[in-house]
């Protein structure tokens, strides 16, 4: 295990030289500092945009959804109009489950490890579509309850093999959760430093719809009804099950989101801490992070309530058939871009929103204005 | 004007040397015989991708609406994978309307050879939405109502300086009708010579939603208020008017829907014809053709009538505001991959979706089975 990445997690900030010096306010102390880093997007770029908008070469508005994208990259980019992402790049976050214990889901958690070897080998659905939009697929092994063996594509960074079963006990302590979230954050930030200009997060892990529907019922106030899915695929029986095994942890932890990280700890997954700070380190590089299903919608509420400021830089890219998914994008005022009943995961939904928000940048950066084109308005 | 590419529209069959021996059976008999030429999609290519999705290391249905793609491709292909459309075409037929004198949009004809020389000077919308795709964007003029100078990205192949005022007369002849078609067949099928794969008709015309909102009350049996729009944008009143003129038009014209080339003459435009060529030159060849907005699904209308089998090779790329993009594409049987609130044309939302399209064939082709990766189901 490399704990390498963290190091550089923080900013500019050096924090830790190994794990032994490492302890919990070390941990959070640096996600402070990630967070006070977040600069909130820029509401005077996004005028510029609007009003440029205005002047293209269509009808006002004519391009729907692909004009408020566009406003909101140039609020990301802190110009108008912003760059053209030409540099995406998947991280595929992957962690067990101890509440799989619970019978939540119909595959046993070795699946996890054998899906992480199927994206290392190239030849699962992230890395077709990601293939298709000309992204690199990172692998992030932050919880994984196996040893996985060295891979070009894989950030060996794990947390814990697999988190407790949240049903009983907390999924992990505080310092791994914050361990995990710098995990990611430190991915990202290597990823930003290589050149990456669009971040899509995305998960693996046999039962992790169970902690997401936990953090969304949290965040969002919701019951665990409303959030509570069928995720590979699951029948009545078992779905009342699951739900019975969200409300029980939430009796359990009793979840006070004043404490994000501690609700994190309590209910998340170790996916969704990476995730959470993949998206921080994101919005601290002012590069737009785009959404994939219900495991990274949970993971954004996570990471917007320890940052308000990073909502600025997300970008929802599909509504996930799962329940929790439309709740949590609710949550956070987020639109989906794409809705085609897809519950996959792995960053799936999010690649293919990728070529619709560069779409809308070369929209706003490369159209004409009626007056460069002589058309009289 | 070249009609040289007219030569060749029909398939196999040499059809006229010149314009002079040209004669409106001619025109008709190749547009029959260019009917004839499509197969149906394949049921059997069809069945062995359903059957592939379902071994995929994935949850079965999980790619929800790219499962249905990857299966229907499989199907226009004639076998399962079907192959990854690598070079997408995008065809934008223009034309102008005699029914703007009604006062149905609110811009001047002019702005529809402005915007042609627009696309031709690459920083229209369309070109911009075809950069980030990897598409190349052809123009095809076939009733712009001014004289177009040459340029490498522009077809000449009109028929009319636009079309006659079909709330009083028939906006074309019969022939001129199928000359347009011809023309968009004839230019689709130069692309897929040259190695195109996946067609996105677009269309260009000031006041062209107009007679599309007049073809799909036709072929859908619907009302005018139903199916008329506010195109670029106009007013309750500007509205009111516009579905007068709709109303006028179908009591004037009385459409027959059993003769879909008459009802195209009486009431489309020359850019309508030209889509249907393109839709039924690339059925023809077996190539996936992504249907736009309001105007390609008007079109798609009257080829489909023509030709039932052409249904098969048809994709709806996105959901137009346009009332009547709704009603269209429930006729057709078909789903919108895209809802983005757009109302452009020009092929803007065919753009955004031949991503999605790749993406779906992608999965399909490179992902492994959970038996080559050793997965237990």
């Amino acid at each position: 295990m490399s704990n390498d990445g963290l190091r550089q997690a923080g900013g500019a900030v050096a924090v830790v030289a190994s794990r032994k010096e490492i302890n919990h306010v070390s941990f959070e102390d640096t996600i402070k500092e990630l967070v006070a880093s977040v600069v909130p997007a820029d509401p005077e770029a996004a005028a510029a945009a609007a009003e440029r908008h205005d002047q293209l070469t269509k009808p006002k508005g004519s391009l729907g959804e692909l004009e408020a994208i566009g406003i909101r990259l140039a609020a990301m980019a802190g110009r108008s109009p912003a760059p053209i992402p030409r540099r995406p790049a998947v991280v595929v976050a992957a962690g067990d489950h101890g509440v799989l214990a619970q019978g939540v889901s119909p595959w046993p958690k070795e699946v996890t490890a054998s899906m992480v070897a199927g994206f290392c080998a190239n030849h699962a659905a992230v890395n077709a579509l990601a293939g298709v939009v000309g992204a690199e697929v990172t692998v992030l092994d932050v919880g994984v309850a196996s040893d996985l063996p060295e891979h070009p594509r894989l950030r060996r960074m794990k947390v814990r093999l697999g988190t407790g079963d949240l049903s009983e006990t907390a999924a992990m302590s505080r310092e791994e959760a914050a361990q995990a979230v710098l995990a990611g954050a430190s991915v990202a930030k290597d990823l930003i430093a290589g050149g990456a200009d669009l971040l899509c997060p995305g998960d693996m892990g046999i039962g992790n719809t169970t902690p997401s529907a936990c953090l969304i019922a949290a965040f969002a106030g919701r019951s665990p009804e409303e959030v509570t899915g069928r995720g590979t695929g699951i029948d009545d029986e078992a779905w009342a099950l699951k739900v019975k095994v969200v409300e029980r942890a939430l009796e359990v932890h009793d979840p006070d989101t004043s404490d994000p990280l501690g609700v994190l700890a309590a209910l998340g997954g170790l996916e969704h801490a990476a995730i959470a700070g993949v998206i921080l380190a994101g919005a601290a590089a002012r590069v737009p992070v785009v959404l994939d299903g219900v495991n990274t919608d949970a993971a954004a509420l996570v990471a917007c309530s320890l940052c308000p400021n990073a909502v600025g830089y997300l970008i929802a890219g599909h509504l996930s058939v799962e329940p929790g998914a439309r709740v949590a994008l609710e949550k956070l005022k987020l639109k989906p871009l794409v809705d085609l009943g897809m519950r996959l995961g792995e960053g799936t939904g999010a690649l293919l929103a990728v070529p619709i928000v560069r779409a809308a940048a070369a929209a706003l950066a490369e159209m004409a204005t009626f007056e460069e084109a002589g058309i009289p308005t």
